[in-house]
């Protein structure tokens, strides 16, 4: 298994040499978020998670989770990590403070999820999970929901779950069946069966709060019925609730992680929302939620780099093309071979410019829900709109790809599972699917943000591209980089105007498109950041600094523009020849035996 | 798991209107190969892979292989299966007749490996694994060496493994160790541990019969000092020799098959082929064993797409954007959405343009194998020399990119092992690895064949493509797919003579630009094979032909050119952006934590 060790270089780069967190934190009212703090925070954090649960993630694997009647229990060692995590508070770093929380910004939160994911992404959802059904009652709770049961799901005490996928629906929550039926006591009696529940039942916390998706009695149909309730595993009155895991499903990956059919029956739940406003309530955290599984992206990437690039250091074979460099050795290591370094720099491309993606939009996020002025809000807000399915599709299929790579720069010791690299890609086949998966995100993008706001959504970032364009247009260093971004950036407005011409025609064009036109703006997306972080090393190199961390960032970004950006070309070209040879088989033509 | 179907109207469709078979094989004197004999040969394969092989595709998974002191047992039902394959005489199908094999063209085995690969690709690697031995001993054995061990190769009573990895080298093997010291009966004692042996050892078989990399006392260091020895399992006198199975890999997939690490500790083996000329001899089979790798590619594209088509047409979710198409049911098949058939298609047309390349290099191998003259036999061993890389390459990645789609077609339930979607991955994962990497390929093809020749083996078939292009240049109903074709063509020897200009300052450019060049390579190959199987369908339906397959080939090919081609820009671009944001970064650089 690689030896995970947190890129802390890297983040401090993004906080403050990119994204200046002094003056952001400043901005919120979230002073208490210095520099001193945050580095105690992400030193604390890195250690913990390097020494405390990356050890767990391969024998996590390995081991996975049982299933009893009595319950699930997870893997050796996991329970104890657990406790670990939230006796040091971690559970409740980025909480609000009146339900015990440390208050800080959801920013600081998500640094310590990466790095938390990254060193064992299985152990990571089973807190991860709890942002749901906090975010849910925070919102959307009364105050004694609030007070029965947000103070330990902030501590962590509790563990939450959100149960939304039924055996027969996963993407089209419109068709689900779960029914709440009114007790006299005005809580509810919740029947049904849901599917899919990530820590929907296992040993680490003594209570696990659900989240249910379920309908009414006289609902209306489709997505307009579906109200929200609260189901505990253990009631308030500390009765066992009747709903049970019935089993665990038997997967790919995320091994150490139960995933959970779970069986209500006649459960007691509570309304949390208002009747038939479920999926509104959900929305309203629905993009934390897609930002938290992008970061698997990034973590993905991130191991699997660290993993490769320690074997390619390590590993012998052929010399190089252009001379021997290892000349004490039988053959040079194979980092000196330009397609294992093609391999590296892609995993490091998607990592770090991953990560500099998620960091932007977690300030977002931090605005969005600070106070601020409501102009600001709404822009950071709809930005953050945006971006999010950009950053949940385009990011886990990067990752996906880099850990892919990762497990080719191995060779054949890759496929083996003891070397933990097919792990990495086992893990991060799920990324693409969970939480809307990568053709969810798409029409999402192009439908719903892109063609739906008439281009107003999208003119809201690439204003800001045009702008960072414009002021370093003849910057040293950056200057191919910047031409190229403006010139993808002003494409990737005239391509929108074309589809949303051809939309107007059929409405399935926008199927047609969305995925090639989601990578599209992945490409060019990750390219701005690139750019960003092109733009401030460059920026150091020239005041003489002389840390090679700052000409490595350059060479990376560089790496980028040359080498992956040009792949937007692909997605365009196959986007604009349009929709007639996706639809023009019927069924039965799919398939001749 | 996907119930497996042999696709024997395809099969048919490229034996008799594209690549006119009985012609080909009455040219090369086997006119045995009839139609008729064809036929029920296709049909009796279809059937053995079907019923037999492919119920044992997911057990195979779950089981496993287990080792212990006395050998390694193979899953359940594999012993009995290869009984009845030996017994039906499928191991013996393109034998040569003198050794007790039927005698039929190489091709007519590939459409066998075909559909006993799609149907249970670790059982089929059994059988596989054995024509490496067998190749090399017909070629290079003495009449004592072939008398001994040849025919129960052939009749598949005893299998072959090839031993040529070693703990620390695999693509590098001029720096293996194993040692082979001459007895006094003109023998070897053979000693070194081989890895990543598939088949090395296992209960289906009698005996096994390895052919054993190694280094006489005093060969030449590298390459050159490379012998081959036959070490047998077991010896002709009956004895057990010194070749133990020391362990069993746990993979990430093909768990049905052994993969061996084998300890030689002394054993006896018996040179074949000239000291020291180990890999030349080698050479002389190894396009064949990577044609054998390439059908995983097909195999794991058309096993993956047969599961994700029956599940898009019976999965139920969300409402066609142009209007209800299932108005009986609460949601229309996903199969009505263009981004499923996106998918879909994408398999279908790696499937079935894979499957294109393959039967014309079989052909190809036909033809070298035959008593044509030697001018056209040097012609089509030169063709085939230059495609095979980007057929191993090429289709396996576009293979493993098929599987990962049928996972995502499926959803959450992709990911669940039950269905045996993410299975598919697991086994494709390998086909990219072994047998030469993606890497190694890639700098076979631009190095070794295009750049060597100066361009000459790219000329051979950009005149093929030029020459049907010329043919089909007004056809009706093909012509923006000629047209397209044309075009890239000729862009793909500007593209060679400018990496060869680049290749000329600075060699490392071969490998800076390899992994792009083949792929770029490998769109522009299926295209080419798509338009030859547009233009045949297009003939067809010219013809007044209404079978729906010849619309349904005339639309995949369509889908091709319009949604999967156009990457081929994305690679020229990135590969002409050249080297030197690859070679820019010290192995230091690479990283700061």
């Amino acid at each position: 298994m690689p030896t995970y060790k947190a890129p802390v270089r890297d983040i401090e780069f993004l906080l403050y040499d990119v994204y200046d967190a002094e003056t952001h934190y400043q901005k919120i009212g979230a002073e208490e978020a210095s520099r001193d703090m945050l580095s105690a925070i992400i030193a604390e954090g890195a250690k913990f998670c390097e020494q405390v649960i990356a050890p767990l993630n391969q024998s996590g694997d390995q081991e996975g989770c049982t299933w009893s009647e009595d319950g699930v229990t997870t893997p050796t060692g996991f329970k104890e990590a657990y406790q670990q995590y939230v006796e040091n508070g971690w559970g409740a770093l980025a909480s609000p403070v009146e339900h015990g929380g440390q208050g800080l910004p959801e920013s600081v939160g998500h640094i310590i999820s990466e790095m938390a994911g990254t060193a064992n992404w299985s152990w990571s959802m089973y807190p991860g999970l709890s942002h749901g059904a906090r975010a849910t009652i925070d919102l959307h709770g009364t105050d004694e929901q609030k007070e029965v049961y947000l103070t330990k799901l902030v501590s962590g005490e509790w563990t939450g779950t959100m149960c939304l996928t039924e055996p027969h629906c996963g993407s089209d929550l419109g068709i689900l069946k779960t029914k709440a039926e009114e007790n006299a006591d005005g809580s509810y009696a919740i029947t049904g069966t849901k599917i899919f529940i990530s820590a929907g039942e296992h040993d680490m916390a003594e209570n696990i709060v659900h989240i249910v998706l379920a309908r009414l009695p006289g609902a209306p149909e489709g997505t307009k019925g579906i109200s929200l309730f609260i189901v505990p595993k253990v009631l308030p009155d500390g009765t066992r609730n009747d709903v049970k895991c019935g089993s665990i499903e038997h997967k790919m990956g995320i091994h150490g992680n139960a995933t959970c059919v779970m069986n209500f029956d006649g459960a007691k739940g509570f309304l949390i929302g208002p009747p038939n406003k479920g999926l509104n309530c959900m929305f309203t955290f629905m993009n934390f939620a897609r930002i938290g599984t992008a970061i698997q992206g990034v973590a993905s990437a991130e191991l699997s780099f660290q993993g490769a690039l320690a074997y390619a250091k390590d590993r012998l074979a052929m010399r190089s093309l252009s001379g021997v460099k290892n000349p004490n050795g039988p053959a040079d290591p194979i980092i000196v071979h330009p397609d294992v370094r093609r391999m590296l720099l892609t995993q490091k491309s998607f990592a770090e410019g991953g990560r500099a993606m998620i960091m932007h939009l977690s300030q977002l996020v931090d605005i969005v829900h600070s106070d601020v002025d409501a102009e600001e809000k709404k822009m950071a807000d709809e930005l953050l709109s945006f971006l999010t399915p950009i950053a949940k599709a385009f990011l886990t299929e990067a990752g996906l790809e880099a850990a892919n790579l990762g497990v080719q720069v191995f060779g054949g010791h890759g496929y083996i599972q003891e070397w933990g690299m097919e792990q990495i890609v086992r893990d991060a086949r799920i990324s693409t699917i969970y939480e809307g998966t990568t053709g969810i995100q798409s029409l999402d993008l192009l439908g719903r943000k892109v063609l739906m706001t008439q281009g107003g959504m999208l003119k809201n970032f690439t204003k800001i591209i045009h702008k960072f364009c414009k002021e370093h247009d003849g910057a040293k260093g950056i200057k191919p980089m910047v031409k190229t971004l403006a010139t993808l950036n002003k494409d990737w407005g005239d391509v929108t105007m074309k589809l949303g011409m051809k939309a107007m025609m059929n409405k399935e064009e926008v199927g047609g498109a969305a995925y090639d036109y989601l990578m599209y703006s992945g490409y060019i997306t990750l390219g701005y950041y690139w750019a960003r972080m092109a733009m401030e090393a460059q920026n150091k190199i020239a005041a003489g600094e002389k840390d090679g961390f700052y000409k490595a960032k350059l060479d990376t970004a560089r790496f980028y523009f040359d080498r992956i950006l040009p792949r937007a070309e692909g997605h365009k070209l196959a986007m604009l020849n349009g929709l007639d040879t996706l639809m023009a088989m019927s069924e039965e033509e799919f398939q001749y035996l």
